[in-house]
């Protein structure tokens, strides 16, 4: 695998310009703020082959479904992230030529995502047709101080002549979603204004109502010197600007500063998002660009200073990590109860909908041990406020008495994933949801959220299990009929090992949570509800090869042919470019871990060797074309002592976008998956386990690195874990004393105080 | 269960008119010859709520496919019939005001489809709103002795009134089909001429380049008087009309003739259909309406000679077996190669299409027994010709050396189906088409096919099965793992009973046909091929239920909740309206009988107590939501002596549409199900079995029937068949003797003579 761009532990550097990786880079050079994002296109008109894309968190367009033969039960729509209002626009013109790349001749050019900084910019000298070149220098960032907050600078700098010089920044609603069932356009205008230096342009979701108004401002610049310009202004529905002619000497620069401020009705009303994002762009405009930039860097070491990992003597992975916690936190931040993780993030349309599984069951974790637990907890309540249409959900498949089912796919806790087999089947989502809070107070003990929201959430998902479960007089048994499991290589299968297993954990659990806070106010479960439900925890059917230890991940999973993935032509992978569907779900061979997910999850409940042999009999089966599936892998590898394995499935996930393995990250990079490289780094390699009472750390350190080391937080203590060949260093930089088992070995380590083990 | 319409013997009647019953009124009353068809739209402009259909048969259009996520090995298209040129046309115009039975008052109201005719009339009063009545009496067919011809005879009486009535008789079409995709005009114009009296509309489809003529002739007369006129003519795309005002005095008749010819590409070669469809209104015109209705009517006539089942006693059940003949024949006569049985005939767009498993399944056994083999044998020969197309669709799958899959759904041998727990899935279709060169060789011996036609057929369906079991370590045996079987309320189930049975006996079957046609030349299996097929077929895994002597209808049948279509409560009734996807598939219940399919396919394979068991076991699970169902049940029932469910059962499926019992025939009628409707009198009630040397008959008869009496070909010897409570009679009208087998008793009947068995 070749890189696609330079390799930098800070930074993602583009030397030269090539069109054909553009797209790619557009996704790669993203930037957002947890509020919203914006693909790594360019400022100035760009006529070649480019994917345009502003989001904003949380505002979406229920596009209307779209299949070939209706199945009750289908949801009415996909809720579609929306391309919005494209706010980086500036055009620069001379002698009638557009800057353009596609067009001009470019004679150097440096493009540069800083991770540390989270700020992306460019450096580019251009000839035009008739032979006058500039430099062009720009720099932008989303503010992660102020969440509502954009700006660039825009430099620039005639080379070879002096000569008027066209200057167009612009606001323009006018944009299409790629990924629109019916070629519809989404919005409809509220409202624009132009004025010199600045304007507006308010948007509205058709159908959905969503307002989101995007305000700019600008000023313009000869080196230091604010310059007095009077540009001409012109707007049109969706569309404002403002363009001057500006007499441009050779040497100087001449730079554009852009305010730009993104409101939306996801955090305000209605008829405060106009208001509000002019006087935001003015607040921008009078502290200035440095100001604002110094705030947002300000924010970036904030988070880095907690979420960092630092890897020595391989740069490329130090790389890789980076930019997967960057493009997390440029994705979720944890300030809106309404936001949460989609699978893109602010970097592609692809997908829709915000909300998976992946979530709880990998974004969760990192949120956890690399900030304060508001973050998870906002999470965590998320799910809370989507009770109630996750019991709608159920009642529409058949559920009652307050079973919940939440949706594969969500924006708003309505379902729009429309394959029955996903849908309807690939209800173990709930159980992840489940696990997220059982994770999140052992990670925190924060009771006062169990009673309130954890707990009905918990016995809303039990009791969908339980009604879920059917008695097999068959086999004296409860079985679990037509599901999918994370596997999504088999469909509508019986008694999924990872379902069953999950499900029956969820009804156990909320036993125990409903026993222990029997005290607490709030709602309890009923008499039949315990005594049914303990009947059914100790009455599951799950399917096993007898003889072994190894859980078969559905019932007749050893009457299929037995193939291991190395029997797979090259030229055939992946194989769900290559076969047809039936071809994938007969055959033996695993998207994605399945029994393994679950032995990873639950790892607790099983001796080593168990998880040894389900490693060494599913793994050479699993062909991970999900990007969720290596990591998982990785860290059973790195548990079970394949220190080499467990790299070489690290290799296939840190660095899946940058160097794009599966050709497609054009269309956006994978967000939650990258949480899944975090898991696979400090789960595995560095062997974090937390219990009740006890951190777990059994390190490993893979042979071309020197040291790693990376801060978690553990009950709200930082604790510092240093790894390298010869020694590993623990340092507890909290305020209460913690109990640590290195390697199998007890000890506390009180505040400020560290363990330096010195391996020989 | 209430009529729609009047009871008659050979008549469908509908005294009053009433808008809310005009659609399932126009798939009742609907007309056609096997080589195009028309709803029972009227001639004159009607406002109110209708579903115009002019059908070609095999000209369609490939629509684009339309899923929700694309999954690898869908059809790029659907194969849609398509709605093309309204030939009917004829609008009466009265001092401006149009004719229109959404507009004027209805004094009476009289349409009549006469079954044995062939033909659709209408007679009626109307008063306009300045108080002017006419009648109105017309009469149409699409002429079964020429399959290129209809006619029209339209006749305006004025009742209280002498003045001006303009009539228009015209071509239109520019025609949408209501069941698009992506709501696409499917056509283009391919020329349009219109003259004094005459006109074509030349019709192109697009991507197909299907090229469709449609030419009129009229003339006009007062009583029996030709009138001299001199019409206007128009024309515009896709348009033409003639138009004339006329004096018309009071009780005197006025006629118009029209005359159509159809001509499509299906038939003759792009450049020589307009000239052709104008040569044949141009003869018709010459030959004169009734010279072509008499010759209309003795076609039908010829074909009720062979095919009726005539029912005394019970007028309902006598109407409702002769409807379901008719339509059978007005869709298919067996006279073109290209040409098959769509689900809708030409009586609605729905489903698309125009060949499903039902044709071999349920059609051919039908046309054996009740017209010349050539028809049957057409119907074969379609097949042979998509055997390339099948192993082509067989190789997207993954399937080589020459393993043949045929579609689900095709018009032209390709795939079109979209659902791939379908398409790809429900892979017994295979069987079905096997089973069907079976069944005509068995009925005709007609070995010569067999060599040439059906061999080639059988060995790459076989080839497709011996590549689709797989051998299982675990069983010991050779399994099949994610079909489909014909009940579609499973998906993906392992060691569907049906599939496997079905499937090991093709292979069976193709090792016997090449032993026996080993001397002839062609193909032959090869050693290799022999010797893995047989160990094949002695080492299938079929699912049983230990004890007994039930056939399981897949694995893990029994671990569902064991129910009874009685526990569903009576407003949650068809299940598939009412419960979602998941519940159906997890639930015990049956759309269409499965095992007990092949039970009926293979009845001589089983004993009595195997097929009463079996029988017993899964009729209460049987919701027979599909109109496939219920005459499978029905035949197995009469043969297990249960004559009270089979008559139950019988009636579900005789009046299925004429009754509408299922509200959906505004769409359009059930034309492959009403074989099975046949199958149900003459399998069921009657007990015929062809064996190979014996016809067998066990008939039965309902209590509240007198007679019923038919005719079978059999070894092309047409056979009478008439039973009564007291009496069986079976005459033998063929020039050769034939073995038959009465209620187990063996004799030989010579031609001219019969069996009289006086029952006591």
């Amino acid at each position: 695998m070749n890189n696609l761009f330079e390799i930098d532990e800070w930074k993602i550097i583009q030397k030269g310009f090539d069109p054909a990786k553009q797209k790619q880079a557009e996704s790669i050079f993203s930037i957002g703020n947890g509020s919203f994002g914006q693909r790594a296109n360019f400022e100035e008109k760009y006529s070649g082959d480019s994917l345009q894309g502003s989001y904003v968190g949380g505002v979406y367009y229920p596009d209307k479904t779209r299949v070939g033969w209706w199945k009750n039960g289908y949801p009415e729509y996909f809720a579609k992230v929306l391309n919005s209002c494209n706010w980086i626009g500036i055009n620069i013109e001379i002698d009638g030529e557009q800057l353009d790349l596609n067009q001009q001749k470019v004679l150097s050019f440096y493009r540069e995502l800083d991770m540390k900084t989270g700020t992306l910019s460019r450096k580019m000298n251009v000839r035009f047709k008739n032979g006058k070149e500039i430099e062009v220098e720009s720099l932008r960032f989303c503010s992660m101080h102020d969440e509502e907050i954009a700006a660039i600078r825009f430099s620039v700098t005639p080379l070879n002549f002096n000569g008027h010089v066209k200057f167009t920044p612009y606001l323009d609603g006018n944009v299409m979603n790629h990924d629109s069932n019916y070629d519809e356009f989404f919005w409809e205008e509220d409202g624009h204004k132009v004025d010199v230096k600045k304007g507006y342009i308010c948007s509205k979701t058709k159908k959905t109502n969503f307002t989101v108004s995007t305000a700019m401002r600008f000023s313009f610049w000869m080196n230091d010197e604010l310059l007095d310009i009077e540009p001409n202004h012109i707007s049109k529905a969706f569309y404002v600007e403002n363009n001057f002619d500006h007499y441009l000497e050779q040497g100087n620069r001449y730079t554009l500063k852009k305010y730009v401020s993104i409101v939306s009705t996801i955090n305000h009303s209605e008829n405060s998002v106009i208001s509000r994002s002019i006087n935001n762009v003015r607040q921008a405009y009078m502290n200035g660009f440095d100001y604002l930039l110094k705030n947002h860097i300000s924010s970036w070491g904030e988070i880095w200073s907690k979420a960092d990992i630092q890897i020595t003597g391989d740069a490329a992975a130090q790389q890789g990590i980076r930019f997967n916690i960057f493009q997390l936190y440029q994705t979720y931040t944890g300030k809106n109860a309404n936001l949460n993780i989609g699978p893109k993030g602010f970097t592609g349309e692809k997908y829709g909908g915000a909300t998976y599984w992946d979530t709880e069951a990998y974004c969760l974790p990192f949120y956890l041990k690399t900030t304060d637990p508001k973050v998870a907890r906002q999470l965590l309540i998320y799910r809370y406020n989507h009770l109630q249409k996750a019991i709608e959900n159920a009642e529409k498949l058949g559920f009652t008495n307050g079973a919940a089912l939440y949706p594969m796919v969500t924006m708003n806790g309505e379902e729009c994933h429309n394959e029955w087999e996903i849908t309807f089947e690939e209800i173990h989502r709930n159980g992840a949801i489940a696990f997220g809070i059982y994770n999140y107070i052992r990670h925190t003990g924060d009771d006062e959220y169990l009673v309130q929201y954890g707990r009905p959430v918990l016995f809303g998902i039990a009791r969908f299990w339980a009604q879920r479960f059917n008695w097999s007089t068959a086999r004296n048994s409860y079985v679990m009929l037509g599901v999918t499991g994370p596997n999504e290589y088999e469909n509508n299968v019986n008694n999924n090992w990872y379902t069953n297993y999950i499900a029956r954990w969820c009804i156990q659990y909320a036993l125990e949570v409903n026993e222990n806070l029997k005290s607490k106010p709030g709602e309890q479960l009923t008499d039949q509800e315990i005594e049914k439900w303990n009947h059914l925890v100790q009455n599951v059917y799950f399917p096993k090869l007898e003889g072994t230890k190894i859980y078969l991940q559905q019932d007749g999973f050893m009457d299929k042919e037995q193939l291991s993935a190395t029997d797979i032509p090259e030229n055939q992978r992946p194989i769900n470019q290559h076969w047809s569907w039936d071809r994938i779900l007969r055959s033996i061979f695993i998207k994605q871990a399945d029994v393994l997910q679950g032995l990873c999850l639950f790892e607790d409940h099983f001796d080593l060797e168990t998880i040894r042999e389900n490693f060494d009999f599913y793994e050479p089966k699993t062909v991970h074309e999900s990007s969720l599936s290596p990591c998982v892998h990785a860290i059973i590898a790195a548990k079970i002592g394949r220190l080499d394995k467990a790299y070489e499935l690290y290799l296939r996930t840190s660095r899946l976008d940058l160097d794009d393995y599966n050709h497609e990250a054009d269309e956006g990079l994978h967000i939650t998956s990258m949480a899944g490289t975090w898991l696979s780094m400090v789960e595995g390699f560095a062997g974090i386990r937390i219990e009740k009472e006890v951190l777990v750390v059994n390190p490993l350190i893979p042979s071309s690195w020197t040291n790693y080391r990376f801060q978690i937080l553990y009950k709200n203590n930082p604790i510092i874990i240093s790894v390298s060949k010869d020694q590993i260093l623990i340092e507890n930089k909290g305020d209460q004393s913690v109990n640590i088992e290195l390697n199998g070995n007890l000890s506390k380590i009180e505040p400020s105080n560290k363990i330096d083990l010195i391996l020989t």
